[in-house]
């Protein structure tokens, strides 16, 4: 190879670890911005239009719905609590200007001087490469209560 | 330094960030498929005859034994309760065409509308490249009940 | 850009991806360590004089300070249990010779045949890059009690 073909591959490849790095560090930052109220800079997460489509929940859209959800009194009774929404490590796959990431998440919720899971899901990420960085199209996310739909996404998921 | 030394160290630099991230993946791959039933997808990710030893098992060899362990009623029963089998971020160690791994791993699982921690384990996995990418050689698990056998793993996986 | 700056560029780039994952690798290291009693190694994660801050203790200066809360009644009785400090995905952020990491963290603590989180917060690392690699300077640890100041921890760890 010429050196303007390595470095044209290094390039290449640098920029497939970044990436992934870049993702990792976007959904590392999602439960401190949501369970402490920073309700638009968690739904600025999406790209305006983007899905969160969950279990227990209608469609919601970007920014306005998740903002109503993040706002509403489900999700400020789990901040009054005290809780953390944590995603755990991504299976993230790379599809150039699109990326698609699967990890389970759970909300840890006070009680009684504790804290228990009060919810357990998985999650499937759709994200997509902006000018302003990496930003979710749409997460789907399915409680994990032994049913098909949440089969179906870690299969899904799994498959990209 | 000369251009083509200075092109071989960033090579080889990039080898050992993509081989970390190339981990992350394989590991963050398990929990999906072992809770959705892809029973010989997950036996896989082991090399032929690489073997899982953990608390309250035989040590099971891939794939033939890991199937039988997965679509055992063990495993099975967790499956229809809804679970998660959440693996912990790894500290890796490459060593050039091998590495190791070391991590917590939780099993959460359904009960009375909440999740409970079923299982919660050190693991310490040995990894071997491949011409299909990283595999696991041998995952050592051992149960967190506060006894040596744990410790030793998490004292003899921190030395690596 | 000439080859020079390509070279540059990519030296830089990597090195940069090279710091995040050598970040996630310390932090990954630290709940093997002190759930099986190697105090001196967990303390040695900090700069010598660095500071740990945690909920319902005193700050703890490394490397004295941080040993003997290891080696106390409260977290030998963790070990004893059964126990995991389990370090979620972080939020990393570099600043050249200095980082940021944001991450929550939970202790599991062994019960009737079970885990329970026993502690559940969110964490603020600030760490330093020293010849011997990334070290903590300062942990900030605050228990998820639905209180400002576990608030205050997560919106400034995200703001930066």
């Amino acid at each position: 190879m010429t050196v303007e073909e390595r470095l044209a591959a290094l390039e290449a490849r640098l920029q497939a670890a970044e990436d992934e790095l870049a993702i990792m560090r976007l959904l590392a930052s999602y439960g401190p911005l949501v369970d402490s109220g920073q309700s638009e800079a968690a739904a600025a997460m999406w790209i305006a239009g983007g899905t969160y489509d969950y279990s227990g929940g209608a469609v919601a859209h970007a920014p306005g719905g998740l903002i109503a959800a993040y706002e509403g009194p489900e999700h400020q009774g789990l901040i009054a609590d005290g809780c953390s929404h944590l995603t755990a490590p991504p299976r993230i796959t790379l599809l150039g200007d699109r990326a698609e990431a699967l990890a389970y998440s759970y909300v840890a919720r006070r009680r009684d001087g504790e804290w228990f899971l009060y919810r357990a899901a998985i999650n499937r990420w759709q994200l997509v490469r902006t000018p302003a960085g990496w930003r979710i199209e749409n997460r789907t996310n399915r409680l994990l209560e032994g049913t098909e739909d949440s089969y179906a996404v870690m299969r899904e998921g799994s498959a990209v």
